[in-house]
């Protein structure tokens, strides 16, 4: 028997494509330039299922790259080294909703937008909330700890995951943490599956922790000539001591794509726009936005808006949401990047990016988390124009250069993938890169466990 | 040269004890029954002079026990196989209050209560609060991942950490994280140092992540004639959407110590008091104690009593802080422990802790966390009653068990130590125990690193 014909086995005939067309079709996520077929794409359907076929990979050292919906931006669920790509759309069950723990436990499968819902229903609320929250999973989410817009306020995928089952390389199951807020019973092995992209185990369960529901919200647009206005608004809001649960940034380039794509009546003339939005007691909401609208016209704004319906505010966080899709539209190439300053870098950060932009004859947009000073630049390019490609490249090293040395990070939210592995000792140093090695070889000594990515093939160092 | 020789070169003669007097000082911790001395003990200034450190006891193979003020109750920094007890009292600055970034930076020898007070200063707030505060280190708190009272609301240490330096046992100084609250370049590494007891590198500095403080603050004591009306109250806190940020659950036993040696009124005839606490705008906190106050009432409290002035909240709060001095004074030994459970398992746990202490002839008193279920069962006894000694172990192996099978923890926030070890395996598995053996192994292969904690010596195992 074959590898494939074992695995078929495990998970019966039709949960195994090995047709080509089927194979193509998990070549690549929402990376460009990375595109490189796998050998099979299994749809397990439970835990064991996937221990059997862990089993198998491991006994013939077959890659297994698990997948969720394939949203990711750096490469990090293209099977670029062959083997399986593992699918999740069967164990897409909401397992529990506990109300009395403020606990939901799920498969990986699970749609996040989908639990969400479950716990709104409840009058609970999962804050995090990637921009692609709609179609990604949840497995992928903790995969990849995804961030979001309201991370100033409410943190990221991490601060939500009380524990996890997870199959790793020797087919054991791993169950880290559980129900209980404080635990700390050893290394806390959930925080180290959490972000570790797939290279660490596969991720069969999970439990996240809830809040209640916020009673309101409210929603701001101000528009600003400067980016600098913008910047100190934002600055001048956290002196204040007030945490928005949304404070996102928006260049000009961004504003015109959103306004051509969404038509929701964006100042296109602004050089930056904030939307700032505040949940919590009615009252509290209130007296927020309207100290932050203040705060904006203190700095400048040459307009702000209050949204004066639900519909409106829906209308611009969505607006906002599309950005990338409305970038998408401008070029046959769109590159998100998510290179990451503290917050009170982001002013000079930006002008950093446009100077770079400039010099190197590229096109970027950038928009962002400005709470937290996670950016998103973006590139519009055409991946068939080698000699611009190159240039895209080169800029791109330049923004996350920058980053660094600026006090930031090369990926807020995005994750490593294969496409920043050769970055990541910018970042975390040649010890960071040995250490984190030695754990991944804890965890899966012959590197069957998506393997290729976060870690560069070259070992960490990279040309400049 | 000796191995001591080498150290007293680094940091100088002054900062290198030796004495017999001075090793037995550090023989022990706040754990009973733990006594070994150290062959030295030793103050370094600086991360250089800990790299250099290390690297003596690397070539010598000399274990190296970090220790902050020494409260740990689970002989987690006890010298029990000798060697270097590290001291910090040297490296007790804070580095920087990054206002604009709502971050502070300090060393591992910093007292918490005065990180507290320096943001307070700031209008900021560092929330995690383990009742030992006002004396423990802050290095200290970040390798138990200490807890404290507003877990329910605010998290515990571990979500606070956005960054250490540490020293691992190569050598190599590692720098995780830092001042980004969105950060996915690589393996949470800070998250693995949190709570890893020292074993697996030296802290050398932390970044910590700070929020506004917290306008306002009402107390509410209220006074149950049963447990299960005092549980009942805390689920219908829970079911109403509420979040307070202190939910104290204090049993009869308890009570009593504590008023005997606080005398600020607590009602001596209940079963079960709560304290609790909200923060936050004003009009918020009186609503929502109000709220609670009522609900306490519909579940047949017998008093309840909201602070009037912030003395009498400060009191109330100190006593309960007071709860293991109280009950420290009535007997030659106690034993505080900290089963956790789910928050619904509360009332099943602290009757299961009666029964099991009645079953085993042992006075166990009850308080805790009830809003993150993290209980303190803490048992006064006299260590030289050898037959009592015995009976007290298997009383807390019998509550272990049973915290596990209600799908809690051996330890929410004290730490595993010494003298948890036999019970790890309890909760992760042989699995578990396994992989966190190789991560310990891939930091620190030769087991330098405050060895013995944590790992149990027959390998995870325990008799029953």
């Amino acid at each position: 028997m074959t590898w494939i014909q074992e695995i078929r086995h495990i998970v019966g005939e039709e949960y195994v494509q090995t047709k080509q067309s089927s194979l193509l079709s998990y070549a690549y996520d929402a990376t460009p330039n990375f595109n490189t077929k796998p050998e099979a794409v299994v749809a397990p359907a439970s835990e064991q299922e996937i221990k059997e076929i862990v089993t198998v990979c491991a006994n013939y050292q077959i890659p297994i790259v698990p997948r969720g919906s394939g949203t990711n931006l750096a490469a990090g669920t293209t099977p670029t080294q062959g083997g399986v790509v593992l699918l999740f759309h069967r164990m897409n069950r909401i397992l529990e909703l506990d109300e009395d723990n403020l606990t939901i436990t799920v498969q990986p499968g699970v749609i996040t937008g989908d639990i969400c819902e479950a716990v709104e229903a409840k009058g609970l609320f999962y804050p995090p909330d990637p921009s692609s929250m709609k179609i990604s999973t949840i497995g992928g989410n903790i995969n990849e700890n995804s961030g979001g817009l309201r991370g100033l306020k409410y943190g990221v995928t991490k601060d939500y995951v009380l524990g996890v089952n997870a199959v790793i390389a020797n087919g054991d199951v791993i169950q880290a943490g559980g129900k209980n807020v404080k635990d700390v019973a050893g290394y806390d092995l959930t925080s180290l599956f959490v972000g570790s992209e797939g290279t660490l185990g596969i991720i069969t369960e999970a439990t996240l922790k809830l809040v209640p529901l916020p009673e309101s919200k409210q929603t701001l647009l101000a528009s600003f000539d400067s980016i600098e206005r913008a910047a100190e608004t934002v600055s001048k809001v956290i002196a204040n001591k007030l945490t928005p649960a949304t404070l996102e940034f928006i260049d000009r380039a961004t504003i015109q794509a959103v306004e051509d794509y969404t038509h929701v009546g964006l100042p296109t003339d602004a050089e930056a726009v904030l939307l700032i939005e505040q949940d919590g007691p009615p009252s509290i909401c209130e007296h927020d936005i309207q100290l932050i609208q203040s705060i904006a016209i203190e700095h400048e704004a040459i307009s702000t808006q209050i949204a004066e319906t639900e519909e409106r505010a829906t209308e611009l966080r969505e607006a906002r949401r599309s950005a990338l899709s409305a970038l998408a539209k401008r070029s046959p190439t769109t590159i998100l990047e998510d290179a990451t300053v503290p917050r009170s870098e982001i002013a000079t950060m930006v002008k950093a990016i446009e100077a770079i932009a400039l010099e190197h004859d590229v096109k970027i947009a950038t928009f962002g988390h400005a709470g937290d000073g996670n950016l998103h630049p973006t590139c519009m390019t055409d991946l068939r124009d080698k000699d611009e490609w190159e240039r895209v490249e080169a800029a791109f090293a330049a923004i996350f250069r920058k980053a660094i040395d600026l006090g930031g990070t090369i990926t807020g939210e995005h994750g490593v993938g294969e496409m920043k592995s050769p970055y990541l000792a910018w970042k975390v140093g040649d010890e960071g890169i040995q250490l984190m090695n030695q754990i991944k070889h804890a965890f899966d000594p012959d590197q069957i466990m998506n393997p290729g990515k976060i870690f560069h093939r070259s070992g960490g160092e990279v040309d400049e």
